[in-house]
C-alpha cells in the first residue's frame, strides 16, 4: 500500500524533476526515520534481525526484554514502515522474532488458564522452536525451507520430535497465507509466490554444470564479502570516537542519511535508471526469474515486454552493464542498509542480489551459446532464469551458512526441475562461505557481544587433542557445608559466575552441588536482614527488663522503609568497623534498651534517625551485631542447591565439551576427578580454546600440555595417581600419621568381619593405642 | 534385467499357459530362496531392513556383526536377487544398510592410513549418520528427502552441523545416480525418476483441500494397520510352536512358500489380470502418476494407452474395482513379503499401495465431478495423479512416521506444485498414525527387541509430574575403595548391568565413578590368574629349599595351555572349596616341592595332570591360595574407571530425564543426593515409566508417588533431610558420639583460623579429650 502511495505520487508528478525527487525521496526517509524513533522509545531490543538473538535464548541463554508485549508491538509497527519505505531490507528475521513473540506471549496467556504444560521450561523451547519455523514459512509461503531454515540458523542440536510441530505450523502458515490472496481474487488457487515456467522436458543440461559449479563458488565468497562488509561498517562507526558520540546523541540521524542517500541513487530518473531503480523487490525477482533469455548474440530480445521488464532495458546501456551496476550498488546497499537501527532482516535482499548476479552468469551463458550446449540434434536453449534462481539459492545460503535456501527457492518458484544445479551451488557457496567468515547471524551475535558457542571447524585435527585439563580454570571458587557467611559475603564480592559449587570441605574437596548467586545473596541478606536485626534489638531490649513488645514491627514489612539492610549495610557497616578496630569502647547496659525503642520510632521517622545523636554508638552496636553474624556457619536449609550439576573430567576431548556443551546449553561445567572438584570450564574458555585453533588469520595456538601426552586407553598417571591418594585419604581419613591408618583400617575390618586384612598390618597389635579404638 | 528375463520367458511360452505359469512362478521362488538361503548362511544379521539397527547403532548401542565385510556382501547379494524377483519388497532400508557399511568399512580401513580423526568414536558416528543419508538420498536419486528421511528414522536429536555433510553425500550420490542414466543414453538429461507432468497454472483448487484431508487421514488409519499387521503375522508365527518349530528346522520354506503363494496370485492371465499383476512397481507408479484422468463419467476413457496403461484396463472390469483389487491385494502381501528373512525393505511398496489409493480417490473425485469445482469460467478438470502423489506421500509417511516423504515426492515427481495438499495430508496421516502404532521401524525394532527408547507421547500432562525417584531402582550395585575380591566376585556373580558404581564407602556412599564390568573381570581374574598362581607356586618351592627356577613356565604363555586359569577355576575350584569344607586334612610340607614340580610339568602334558593321584590335596592347596587371594583388598590401579558417570537428582522430571537420555545415548544414569548415590535409572526403568503413560489400551499407570508431591520450587523435604544428614556426617565424620563432633569442628577451625567456633561449642573445652587431639 505505501509502496503504492509512493509510486502515485511519484507518477502525478511527471512534470517536475524536483518535485518527484522530494516525493521519491521523503517517503522513504520519513518511514525510515519514524521506524527508527518508534523502536528506540518503545523497545530498543526490536531493532534489527532477531534470529541473532533467537539462537541466544534457544540455545537456554535468557535474554531480558526480548519476549515481552512491548517488544512486539514495536517490531511490528516498525517492520511494518521499514518494509514500506522500499529499503533493501528483508523480512524474514523479524518475522522469526515476532512468531516467538506471539508464542511466548501466547504460552504466557495460556499458564494461568491450563496450567501444567505451559510451566514447563522444555516446553516452552520447544513452543519457540516450533514458532521460529512459522516465522520463515510464512514469510516466504516456504513451509518446508522454512522449517528447515529455521532449524539452520537456530539450533545447534535438534530435537526431531518437535519436527513435525514445525511443519504442523509453518504449514498452516503457508496454508492461511496463500489462501488469503485467493480470497483477495489476487490469484486463482495457492501456487507459489514467484512462479516459474521453465520447460520441465530438457532443464538444463549435463555440461551446464560446470558454469553452476562456478557460480556456487562464486556467491560463496561473495556471501563471505558480505558477512565482511556488514561487520566492517559496524565496527568502523564503533571505533570512531567522533562518529559513535554523535550518533549515541543524534540516533535518528544515522538512518535518515542512509536512507537519503540510497533513495538519491535509485531515483529512477537519475542514477536509478541503469540499475532498475524503480522496482520493488518483489517485482525485481519476478523479472530477474523470468525463463525468457533477454538478450540473444549480445543484442537485446525484442519480444513484448510485460509490466516490469523495461526498466531492464535502457535505450543506451547494454543489459550486462545494467545488471553488473545493479549487482554492485544493491551489494554494499544492503550491507549499509541492514546497520540501520530499525527492525530488519539481510535475507531477502541478498536473495535479490544472488538472483541479479545468476541472471547475469545465465545471460553470458544465452550469448556465448546461443543454440545451446546440447550436442543432439534438438536445440534447447540456455535458460538465464534457472541461473538466477540457483544464484539467489547459492548466495543467500552462503550469507547465513545454510543449504535450506534450496529448497525455499523450490517453494517459491515452484518448480523443482533445477535441484541438482541449485544444490551443487548451494553446496560449494557453503564451503567456501564457512571457511572464510561466521554466518551473518553468527557476526552479529559477536557484534552485539551476546553469549554464544563457535562451531568447531572442519579438518582441524588437533582439536580433537584438547582435553578439558588444558583449557580449564583451576581456581575455582566454592563454598563449604561450614563456610560461614563471611566467607560467603567474600565469595560474593570478588567472583563472576552465576553459580558457585558446593564442596564438602577444602580438604576433601567432593561435590555436592551448586547453588546459584542469587540464591546465596538472599541467603546473606536474610542472615544480615531487618527481621533479624529487630529479633535481636527486641532481644536487648527484653534482656535488659523493658518489655516492649513492639508488635507493629513484627509484622511491619514495607519496601518503603529507610532502615532496610541494605542501607545500613553500605554506610555504617565499614565506619563501624573501623570504629570497632580503633576505641572498642565499653557500651553501657541501660544504653540498649534506649537505643532500641528509639529504632523502633525511627523505622517509621526518616528524618528523626538521620539526625539522632546516639547514632554513632548505635552503628557500632549493629556493627559488633553483624560481625557475629557473618561469623556464624551458614544455613543451607532454605537454600535451593542444585544437586547434580553437570560434571566433565580432566581427560574429556575439546570435541566431546563441545558437543555436550551445545546439546544441553550449558553455561558451565565443572571439572572433578573422582568426586573431587579440581577446576571450571565455562563458555568463555571453550569458546577461547575453539578459536585459538579454529582463527585463519592468527596464529594457530596449540595448548601447552597437548604435545606431552600420550594417547593410550589405560588410566592416565594422574587419574591413578588421584585414586591412590584418595585410596589414602580414604583409609587414614587424611590423617598424617601412620598408626591410625592401621587403626582405622581396623574399624572397618571389625565392620566387614569377612574381609581379612594383610599380614604386615596385623603385626601391629590395637593394644598400642587403647583410647583412639575406644574413640572409634 | 532380472525381470527382463523374468518377462521374455513369460513372452515366449505364450502358447501353453501351463509352461508359463511355471516359468513366471519359478523365476521368483528361486531368487528368493536363494537369497535368503545366502544371507543365512553368510551373515543372519543382513536379513530385514537396516534402519532398525542403524537406528540402535546410532543411539550409540553396540550391535555385534551388524557392520562387517560379510555382512555388506550377504546384503549386497541377497538383495539383488530379492528385488529381481518382482516380490513386493522394497530397497531403501538395505540401502541405508549398505551406505553405511561402506562407511564403516571405509573407516575402518582409512584408519591406519590417517589414523587419528578415524580413531574418534564421535567422528565415526557423524560418518554413518551421514552414510544414511546417503543411502535414502541415492534410493530415490532425493538428496534433499534422503537427507531428512534418514534423520528423521534414525536420530532422535541431530546434530546441525552433521547436516550439511548429509546433504554434500546425498547430493553426489544423486548426482552419480542420475548421470548413470544419462551416460547409458536412457535419457537425454537429469531430470526427476518418475516425472509428472501436471499443469503448473491450476495444480488443483482450494475446494479440493478437504478431499486431500480426508485422503491424508485415511491413509493414517491405513499406515497404522499396516504396522499392526506387519506385526501381527510376526508374532503370530512366533506364538504358534509347531509352525515355530517347523520354520526354524526349515528356514528357506517359509520364504519360499510365501513367494509361491503371491506369484500364483499375480499371475497376469490368472488373477493378476485384474490387479494388474505383470507390472513391476516402477511402471505401477510411473501409470499410476498419469496426468490423464483414467475415467470419466465413469466410463473408462478411450486415449492411447502407452506401453503400461493397458494393464489397468480390463475389458469387463470396471477400473475402480481393478485399483480396489490392487490395493487390497498389495496391502496385505506387502505386509507378509516383508517378514521374508530376506534383506528388504518396506517403503516401495507402501509407497506404491498409497499411491494406488490416492488415484482411486482422484478417480472417485474425477467421476463425481467431471467438470472440475472450480466456479469460475475456465474448466480445470481434476487430475487424478496428483491424489496418488499425495496418497503416497501420505501413507508411506504414515507408516514410517516421517514428514519428510513430502520432500521425496516432490523430488522423485520433479514437480513441486502440489505442496499444500501432501503436506496436509502427510501432516494428518502422521497425526493419525501415530497416536494409533509406533512406526514400522520401531516396531521392527520392538520384535527384534532391541534396545530402544520410546518417544514421548504428545497430551500426556501427567509426565510432567513424573521424577526419577518414582522409577528409579534403590537397590543400587556398587563396590567400594575397600571392597575385597571377594565382593567382586559376587558382585559379577549377581549384577547384570554393563558397569559397577564405585562409591567412597558404604557408609558415605559418595559416588566416586563407574567400572566396565570388563575391567572388573579382567581384575579378578588378573588376581587369581595363572601369572600369580605360578608365582605362588615357585615362592612355595622356593621356602622348602627346592630352588627350581622353571624358566620354561616363567616365559611360557601359549594360549593352548591346558591349564589356563578359567579351566581350574571353573572345575577345580569348586570341587576343592566343598573338600576344604568337609575334610581340611592337614598337608605336610614335603608335598608342596613335588607338587609344584609335578605341575610344571603338568602344564605340558595334560593327560598326566588329569591322572595325577595328588590331585586332590593340590587342589585342596589351590583353594586354600584362592579363598586368600579374595580376601584381599581390589587393587583399583590398573582399572579403568569412569570418573564422571552421568548423574541425575531425585527431582529430575521424567521429561527432562528422557531428553538427556536421547540427547546424549546414555543407557543408563546414576541417581545422586549432594553426592551420594541413591539410585540408578537405566533405559528399562525409563522406558516402562513412558509406556505406562503412553499406552492407548492398557490402564495408565501413575507412578506410586506422583500425587503426594507439591509442585513448589523451594528445596524440597527430602532434599534438605538430606543435606542436614550430610552435614551431621562431615562435622561428625560418622562418629556416633557427640564430643568427638566437636573435636573435630575444633580441627578445621584450628585450619581456618578465620572462622570463630559457635558459642555453645566453645563451651567444651579441649582438654577433655587430650589424645584425641593430639591424634588429630
Amino acid at each position: 500500500k505505501i509502496d503504492f502511495t509512493q509510486k502515485w505520487m511519484y507518477g502525478g508528478l511527471d512534470s517536475n524533476m524536483l518535485l518527484q525527487y522530494i516525493a521519491w525521496v521523503t517517503y522513504p526517509v520519513v518511514l525510515i526515520t519514524f521506524s527508527a524513533g518508534f523502536t528506540q522509545i518503545l523497545a530498543p531490543q526490536a531493532v534489527g534481525s532477531g534470529i541473532p538473538e533467537m539462537k541466544t535464548i534457544l540455545r537456554g541463554v535468557v535474554l531480558k526484554e526480548y519476549l515481552t508485549f512491548k517488544t512486539f508491538v514495536a517490531k511490528v509497527i516498525g517492520l511494518t514502515c521499514a518494509l514500506g519505505s522500499g529499503m533493501p531490507l528483508g523480512k524474514e528475521g523479524p518475522f522469526v522474532h515476532v512468531a516467538s513473540l506471539c508464542a511466548a506471549l501466547l504460552s504466557k496467556f495460556m499458564a494461568p488458564l491450563f496450567g501444567g504444560i505451559y510451566m514447563n521450561e522444555l516446553r516452552n523451547t520447544e513452543m519457540l522452536s516450533a514458532a521460529c519455523a512459522v516465522g520463515v514459512g510464512c514469510c516466504f509461503a516456504a513451509p518446508i525451507g522454512g522449517v528447515l531454515f529455521s532449524i539452520e540458523v537456530t539450533s545447534t542440536f535438534f530435537a526431531v520430535r518437535n519436527y513435525w510441530r514445525g511443519f504442523f505450523a509453518a504449514t498452516f502458515s503457508a496454508f492461511i497465507f496463500r489462501v488469503l490472496a485467493v480470497w483477495n481474487q489476487e490469484e486463482e488457487t495457492i501456487t507459489a509466490l514467484f512462479k516459474t515456467r521453465f520447460r520441465l522436458d530438457f532443464p538444463f543440461d549435463l555440461q551446464e554444470l560446470p558454469a553452476f559449479a562456478i557460480l556456487g563458488i562464486a556467491c560463496g565468497f561473495g556471501g563471505a564479502l558480505f558477512v565482511y562488509l556488514n561487520r566492517l561498517i559496524v565496527e568502523c562507526m564503533r571505533k570512531q570516537k567522533t562518529i559513535n558520540k554523535f550518533l549515541l546523541r543524534k540516533r535518528l540521524v544515522y538512518p535518515a542519511l542512509v536512507t537519503l542517500l540510497i533513495s538519491t541513487l535509485t531515483f529512477p530518473p537519475g542514477f536509478g535508471q541503469f540499475m532498475a531503480g524503480q522496482l520493488t523487490q518483489h517485482e525485481s525477482l519476478v523479472a530477474l526469474f523470468d525463463n525468457r533469455t533477454w538478450c540473444r548474440h549480445g543484442v537485446a530480445e525484442e519480444f513484448d515486454y510485460t509490466s516490469h521488464h523495461h526498466a531492464w532495458k535502457h535505450p543506451q546501456v547494454n543489459v550486462f552493464i545494467t545488471l553488473i551496476l545493479f549487482i554492485i550498488m544493491k551489494f554494499w546497499m544492503s550491507a549499509v542498509a541492514t546497520t540501520m537501527p530499525v527492525p530488519c532482516g539481510a535475507f531477502m535482499p541478498v536473495f535479490l542480489i544472488g538472483a541479479g548476479f545468476g541472471r547475469l552468469v545465465g545471460e553470458v551463458m544465452a550469448t556465448m551459446f546461443p543454440d545451446g550446449i546440447h550436442a543432439d540434434g534438438s536445440v534447447y536453449p540456455i535458460v538465464p532464469g534457472g541461473y538466477a534462481v540457483v544464484g539467489a539459492a547459492a548466495l543467500s545460503g552462503a550469507v547465513t551458512h545454510t543449504v535450506s535456501t534450496a529448497v525455499i527457492v523450490f517453494e517459491l518458484t515452484g518448480q523443482i526441475s533445477h535441484i541438482l544445479p541449485v544444490m551443487i551451488a548451494v553446496i560449494l557457496a557453503n564451503a567456501v562461505a564457512q571457511s572464510l567468515q561466521p554466518s551473518l547471524y553468527d557476526s552479529i551475535i559477536r557484534i552485539k557481544k551476546l553469549p554464544y558457542l563457535p562451531e568447531l571447524g572442519m579438518g582441524h585435527h588437533e582439536k580433537y587433542n584438547i582435553r578439558v585439563e588444558d583449557i580449564m580454570v583451576r581456581d575455582v571458587r566454592y563454598i563449604t557445608l561450614i563456610s560461614c557467611y563471611r566467607d560467603l559475603q567474600e565469595m560474593l564480592l570478588t567472583g563472576q559466575l552465576k553459580t558457585l559449587a558446593l564442596v564438602e570441605s577444602s580438604d576433601s574437596m567432593i561435590l555436592l552441588g551448586s547453588i546459584e548467586r542469587l540464591q546465596l545473596q538472599s541467603l546473606l541478606s536474610f542472615q544480615l536482614g531487618r527481621q533479624r536485626r529487630l529479633e535481636y534489638l527486641r532481644r536487648l531490649a527484653q534482656d535488659n527488663g523493658n518489655h516492649d513488645p513492639l508488635p507493629s514491627l513484627n509484622t511491619d514489612s514495607t519496601p518503603s522503609s529507610p532502615c532496610s539492610h541494605t542501607h545500613i549495610n553500605a554506610s555504617t557497616n565499614t565506619n563501624a568497623r573501623q570504629a570497632v578496630g580503633r576505641w572498642h569502647v565499653p557500651i553501657r547496659r541501660e544504653t540498649y534498651s534506649t537505643l532500641t525503642r528509639n529504632y523502633a520510632k525511627m523505622t517509621f521517622t526518616t528524618q528523626e534517625f538521620r539526625s539522632c545523636s546516639v547514632l554513632s554508638s548505635f552503628s557500632l552496636q549493629i556493627a559488633e551485631w553483624e560481625e557475629q553474624q557473618l561469623d556464624e556457619p551458614v544455613d543451607f536449609k532454605n537454600c535451593k542447591i542444585d544437586p547434580a550439576p553437570f560434571q566433565l573430567v580432566e581427560q574429556t576431548s575439546l570435541h566431546k565439551t563441545h558437543t555436550i556443551f551445545s546439546l544441553l546449553g550449558l553455561d558451565h561445567a565443572y571439572v572433578t576427578s573422582m568426586g573431587r572438584l579440581v577446576g571450571v570450564v565455562s563458555l568463555k574458555e571453550l569458546r577461547k580454546a575453539i578459536e585459538g585453533s579454529v582463527t585463519v588469520t592468527g596464529v594457530k595456538v596449540r595448548p601447552p600440555l597437548a604435545s606431552f601426552r600420550d594417547s593410550g586407553n589405560s588410566t592416565s598417571v594422574s587419574e591413578v595417581t588421584e585414586l591412590h591418594k584418595l585410596c589414602i585419604r580414604h583409609r587414614g581419613l587424611s590423617l598424617p600419621r601412620e598408626p591410625n591408618c592401621f587403626i582405622l583400617y581396623f574399624y572397618y575390618c571389625q565392620q566387614n568381619p569377612m574381609k581379612r586384612p594383610n599380614q604386615k598390618q596385623v603385626c601391629l597389635s590395637l593394644s598400642d593405642f587403647p583410647v583412639l579404638s575406644v574413640a572409634l
